[in-house]
C-alpha cells in the first residue's frame, strides 16, 4: 500500500506539471473516495487544492457535514455550492414526477451541474479537474457519463473499491467518513451495493479476474455462480459506451 | 459530395443499429451545422428524430426562430426548451459580474446544461445523442469539452466548415441558416472568424495541410505566413486536452 500511495503523489506531480497546471479542482462529496482524492491533493498542492461541496436537494445532509468537516479538519480549502435550484429548473422543464426512476434521471442531471461548476472553477482558478471514481465503479460504469466520470486526471481509477477502505485508512480518513455505507447518494438512504446486487468485497474479487481478461467459462471454474457472473457481464457490456470517445463518421 | 452524403446516411444507420438503438435526439441551434445534421437525422430516422432547441438568455432570437422554421419546414420533430433559468442560477452561484471574459464562463456552462438536458432526453426516449460539430472546430477545440462536444455519434466530424455549406446547400438546407455568420452565439453578435481571428476558408486550407502530417517549416513552404501557421498550431496545442480521455494513475 505504501508503494501505491508513492506512486498517487508521484502521478499528481508529473500529470499537473505536464500540462502545465499547479492548481487543481475536485468534488467532495462527503465519501470516502473523494476524501482520498483530497487527501492526496491538499498533500501535493497546499493551498492551490480547492475542494467544492455541492449538495443537492437530495443529498444527505450528513455527507455535507462530513465533507465540511473533513476538509477542515486536514486544512483543505473548500466551498459548499448549493446547486438545488438547478434541480428545480431541471424538474421544471423537464415536467418530471416524483417516482423512483425519476431519481435516477435527477442524479445525473445534478452529477452534470457538478461537473459544469467544477469545469467553470478550472477555469477561474487555472486549475486541473481531479477525478473521484474508484475501478470498481469505472469498470462497472456505474457513475454517470460527462458528469462525475468527467475529469482531466484521477489518482485512484486503477484502486478497487474494496482497497480504497484499505487506503483511506492509512493516510488517516476518519472514521465518520470510511465506516459510512458507499452511496452515490442520489436520494437519502441510497446504497450502491443495493443498486449493484452484490457487496463491492464480492465484486471486485470478479472484477479483478475479469480485468485479467478471463471468460465466463473459467470465471464459473473460478467458482464465481453463473447468475453473479451474468449480471456483472451485462452492467460492463451495457455500460461500454461510457469509456468511448464519440464516433466520428469518414467521410 | 453526393457519395459523402451516401457514407453520412450509412454512417446514421450502421452505427445506430450496431449501438441497439433506432431514435436519435441532438441540438439545434438555427446554425448550419446542426441543420445539416437535423436534415440527415430526419431523413433515417423520421419521427424517431428529436431536435431540441435550447435557447439561453444570450442567445440570439432569430436563430431560435429560424432553427424553429427549418424544422417545421423538413417536418422534423422538435421542443423548445428555454434554459434561462440555468443562466440566472449559474450567475448567482459564481457571483459574476458583467464583463467579457465572462461571456465565455456563461457560455461553457450553458453549452454543458444543453448537453446535460440532451442526455436526459436520450434516456427518456432510448435515443442516441447525435453531435453537430464540423471537422474545422474539432481539429481547433473551438467548442466547450462535455458541453457541444460531447455525444455518442458526429456524423459531420470530418467535414471542413467550408464544406458545410456546399453540403448544406445540396441538401436543401434553406438560405436564412446558410447565409448566416458563423457563430457560437455565446452572446449576440459574436461572430467565430472574429473570435479565431481569420476567415474558415483561409484557417481550412491550412488545417487540410496540417491535417496531412505537414509541419510548420513545409506549411510555410506552401506560402502560408507565419503568423498564422503559429496562431493556429497554438490553438490545436492547447486545445488538445479535449479530445482527450481521463489519464488515470497507474498504481
Amino acid at each position: 500500500m505504501q508503494k501505491k500511495i508513492k506512486k498517487i503523489e508521484k502521478f499528481l506531480l508529473k500529470e499537473s506539471k505536464k500540462r502545465g497546471f499547479d492548481s487543481v479542482v475536485f468534488g467532495l462529496s462527503g465519501g470516502i473516495d473523494s476524501a482520498v482524492v483530497g487527501y492526496f491533493c491538499n498533500k501535493i498542492f497546499k493551498e492551490r487544492a480547492r475542494a467544492f461541496i455541492m449538495p443537492s436537494i437530495f443529498s444527505n445532509p450528513k455527507n455535507t457535514n462530513d465533507a465540511i468537516n473533513f476538509a477542515k479538519s486536514i486544512g483543505l480549502y473548500y466551498e459548499v455550492i448549493d446547486i438545488g435550484k438547478f434541480q428545480d429548473d431541471f424538474i421544471c422543464v423537464s415536467h418530471l414526477k416524483e417516482d423512483s426512476k425519476d431519481f435516477h434521471r435527477i442524479g445525473n442531471f445534478m452529477a452534470r451541474i457538478r461537473m459544469a461548476i467544477l469545469y467553470d472553477k478550472s477555469h477561474l482558478y487555472n486549475a486541473l479537474v481531479v477525478g473521484t471514481s474508484n475501478k470498481s465503479e469505472l469498470m462497472l460504469g456505474y457513475g454517470t457519463l460527462y458528469g462525475d466520470m468527467a475529469c482531466a486526471i484521477n489518482p485512484i481509477g486503477n484502486i478497487y473499491k474494496s482497497e480504497i477502505f484499505e487506503l483511506a485508512k492509512r493516510v488517516g480518513i476518519p472514521k465518520y467518513i470510511i465506516n459510512k455505507k458507499p452511496s452515490a447518494d442520489l436520494f437519502v438512504g441510497q446504497s450502491d451495493e443495493d443498486d449493484l446486487g452484490y457487496s463491492y468485497e464480492t465484486i471486485d474479487k470478479l472484477l479483478v479476474q475479469i480485468d485479467s481478461g478471463l471468460n465466463k467459462k473459467q470465471l464459473f471454474n473460478k467458482g464465481f455462480e453463473r447468475e453473479f457472473i451474468e449480471s456483472i457481464q451485462t452492467r460492463i457490456k451495457n455500460n461500454r459506451f461510457k469509456s468511448k470517445i464519440p464516433k466520428i463518421a469518414k467521410v
